[in-house]
């Protein structure tokens, strides 16, 4: 099989305003950004709102390997599906990091005969809102430290500040650092740090944003750190959410971009699915939902991590409901989950991984039944998405059909990969099927619920923990932000998305555990308390052998390297 | 008169495509980013090479005030006189650096009526040049921390390392910082610090790039640190340089705008003016100089620093002749040479300034005269333009005129900024007569004169030194430079802009001093070394009252307090 590269270039792409006519979106509401993508109006949002709603599938998966298990991939595929079965489909899908592009490459754009086409636009800048976030955080960051340089009217404690800085790059040595040095000139020494920018709470803030002026407002409540009284400093005190929200106002609006089979894109946004919420934007969603007769997004990570914030926090703000999900799942992850098999980032996979085995499927099925169990908590008809690897046998696949079936879920396999849209048609049959049953969609648990208690319904309904322990430095955090009147937020449980407990080496569907909860933190604009239960990395690094020392551009100018 | 956003908004524009016409570029070499501006392919340079070749002016002042004298203004101004004239006019100017537009406005749209639009995206973002810049710049920081992480192959001295961080905000902050803190998964411990991207060798490397794959090569040539051998580890052997190339793919593309009156626009670079070149990039004017009856350019600060960079660096590097040069004063510049009064950044200007004083205007002559001197040097004909304020004399103006004559130069008194193309149509028209005369162009010093000897024809001939003094360290420097094969760079003198002299408190046309030469350093990718004489600040502060805080969107989502 030819490489992504290989086929997104020989793809047949069609001018971006025949993609959007496609949607009903007319050129006065585009505005194109070199060839490979559109910027879109958030005009669209009034103009489109009489249209019909389309139909808004969410796609989640069981736990994943540390390689993935085609999530996008497949939500690319089944977006093509639409098309072949002659419906409209539209897909959302978050944007990826230049950071890991250099890195190890996360394939963003999806793979195979189902991505995102030209993959070198979606990996590298694309409309340049990465660079816009930074911008905007790294304003704030100058602003707040500035603020205490001039004077401090507001008495901010300078050991208090939470708000590091960011950039799109992955550089462990940007992890720790002190600033400030060199005397009074040049600030006032402190230990600090930078995230990456996918980290960055103004990245969660403009995807929850459902507009410019909800934008402006949501960065104005940003905490950037407390007073000598331990009240809240928010970038509206220090003057910067205004200048934020200008640097943001292109990057709020979504971009248009179309598969290799020429179905629309939209690519908005990319928060972490730990410490944020990890779905792409809601404008994006807002338009895309009267843009076709199937909307098709991306959740982050496993059922437990991204779908479960679709539903709780996403879906909270956007007023949205989704008529199905689909869990995808892999031989590869569930034989992981049989607990037999270790398989690591970076490493060749155990040969034993690829003997014919229905078997160690079937023992790592308590994972895809607890999956789709977190699905229909929340009311959403779940349907099962085997998506197929060449080294795949019969028996094995069959045995995931199989797990479905006694759940009483549909499934189907899907070629995606190998087969663009075409092989995806059962899967999106399904779905249809799916999306026509009664919904049910209900939120996991009320607003009003405190904090602690909304930690514990999703530990244990969600996670299957026994409980929730709770550190005492993390109660008085909890205690603090209920104080400040931040109790009625969402929470965002920040875990590791590798196993469904808290501790990476699980696999399976763990019992008898309790969640640890070491540390609370609040992103106030983004409007979630995140919880940290484990050690969330939020700046990566680059290995003994990056890929970016493999990217570079040939004697005709054209980039080489890039997977 | 309207603030320069009002005139902005209500300026008449055409679309990019038609203004591309108009320069005889077709709409295949044209990707719009949004609706404001355009990039142009390199192809045009192939493409348009058998066209006539337009008179190339370059714009130039005295050496200016801290509050500047309306270079990039009568820049525009110029060029749109030449449309008033039915001449084709097409201007080439730096990107403003997003930092200070956030700090102390720069103006860098020009101004009034003669200013580039829309003002908000050439201020903000544009195409993201510059954020492409800083994220090829700092991949390579990370790279090269990286490379000493693991395992260190080359041997790199890891306090040689010379290679900082860059990101386009002012933060005082980032100056001087330690990172690598937190133990060995997080690097090593080593000061450092961040500049603003202007200052980025990357930033100058794209403006002396002549194509892509001259890009490249510049790249690989950067030099990061030293081997404990003494030897150069330069990207290409931290492998960094053709990921680099291909995260400036699109940012070598020029930027195509227009004027309020639809005079193309070439927005491309924004080098600093005293550690690098300070002018826009040479593929720009490779294409402009194909597209145009007159080409004008603008050069930072005054003709000691900007013009002598234009003449010795850039022209050399592009190969292109200049056949103008206009030397931009105000009454305001002059009256202050003068060393009666005193101009400062941020404070109101004295009010004894604004009395009719021509005598003080003549008292100042000196330092117009040496810059005319330092255009002629060059063998470039000279025009003086006087950029016309409402609070100016006529009789101060008239002193300026006669100041021109005594030298022997076309002058004009131009009223651009209250009256657009039609207040300098007299510029333009000695413009014209001035590019008739027969061109002498030389460079100021072969390539082969050591770099020292470089360094004190420019001290002596450019800024009226009586020689140079270079201190220990420094001839140190210079001998390993030319010991490693650079020493047939040219030199890029970084000194202070507010003076003739290395003394930024010293008007006129400063004699009987001698420029000290603390520490030389080398941009090896962009190709010149370059002498530090004095402080330099490669990294602005927020001031007690920063633009940022009066920056916002109104109710319609418009944005305000941008100046």
């Amino acid at each position: 099989m030819p490489t992504d590269l290989t086929i997104s270039r020989s793809a047949v792409v069609q001018p971006l305003d025949q993609i959007a006519a496609g949607m009903g979106i007319g050129t006065h509401l585009l505005e194109p950004y070199g060839r490979a993508a559109a910027k879109i109006s958030l005009d669209a949002v009034d103009e489109l709102a009489d249209r019909p709603r389309a139909r808004y599938v969410v796609v989640t998966a069981v736990t994943p390997t540390p390689l993935g298990e085609g999530k996008t991939t497949t939500t690319v595929g089944l977006g093509q599906a639409f098309g072949v079965l002659r419906r409209r489909g539209v897909i959302a899908i978050r944007q990826p990091s230049m950071g890991p592009t250099f890195g190890i490459k996360g394939g963003a754009a999806g793979g195979g005969y189902s991505q995102v086409t030209p993959m070198e636009a979606l990996n590298l800048h694309l409309t340049g809102d990465m660079h816009a976030v930074s911008a905007a955080h790294n304003l704030l960051a100058a602003m707040t430290d500035n603020h205490v340089h001039q004077g401090n009217r507001l008495g901010l404690d300078p050991l208090s500040i939470t708000w590091r800085r960011v950039l799109d790059v992955n550089d462990r040595d940007l992890r720790e650092i002190v600033t400030g040095l060199g005397g009074r000139a040049h600030g006032r020494p402190r230990q600090t740090g930078f995230d990456i920018t996918a980290a960055s709470e103004v990245m969660a803030v403009l995807a929850l944003a459902s507009s410019l002026q909800d934008l402006r407002a949501r960065l104005g409540r940003i905490v950037v750190g407390y007073t000598y009284d331990d009240d809240p400093v928010t970038a509206e005190m220090i003057k910067a959410a205004g200048a934020m929200a200008v640097i943001l106002r292109e990057a709020i609006k979504p971009n248009l971009m179309q598969t290799v089979e020429q179905t629309p894109v939209l690519v908005h946004c990319g928060p972490f699915g730990n410490i944020a919420h990890g779905n792409s934007s809601i404008v994006a969603d807002r338009i895309g939902i009267r843009a076709a007769d199937y909307l098709v997004t991306e959740a982050g990570f496993g059922a437990d991590m991204g779908a479960e914030r679709f539903f709780n926090i996403k879906c909270r703000a956007s007023g949205l409901v989704p008529d199905a999900a689909v869990v995808v799942t892999t031989v590869r992850a569930l034989k992981a989950h049989s607990g037999k098999y270790v398989v690591k980032a970076g490493k060749p996979l155990p040969e034993e991984l690829f003997e014919e085995n229905p078997d160690d499927v079937r023992a790592g099925a308590a994972n895809l039944r607890k999956q789709i169990a977190n699905v229909r908590l929340h009311g959403v008809p779940p349907v099962v998405a085997v998506n197929a690897f060449p080294t795949d046998y019969a028996s094995e696949q069959q045995a995931i059909l199989d797990i479905a079936a006694e759940e009483g879920v549909r499934a189907a396999v899907s070629t995606h990969f190998a087969d663009g849209g075409k092989g995806a048609v059962q899967l999106a049959e399904a779905v249809m099927e799916a999306c026509e049953e009664p919904s049910g969609f209900g939120f996991l648990y009320d607003d009003d619920l405190p904090l602690d208690a909304k930690i514990d319904v999703i530990a244990r309904q969600v996670y299957g923990a026994d409980g929730i322990d709770v550190a005492p430095a993390a109660r008085r955090q909890l205690d603090r932000y209920e104080r400040h009147g931040l109790g009625t937020l969402p929470v965002c449980i920040a875990k590791t998305h590798l196993s469904l407990s808290a501790d990476p080496s699980l696999p399976g569907a763990p019992t008898g555990w309790r969640l640890p909860v070491r540390e609370v933190r609040a992103s106030v604009g983004a409007g979630f308390i995140y919880p940290v239960c484990g050690d969330m990395r939020t700046m990566p690094a680059l290995s003994s052998s990056p890929a970016a020392e493999r990217i570079d551009i040939d004697e005709d100018g054209q980039i080489v390297g890039l997977r």
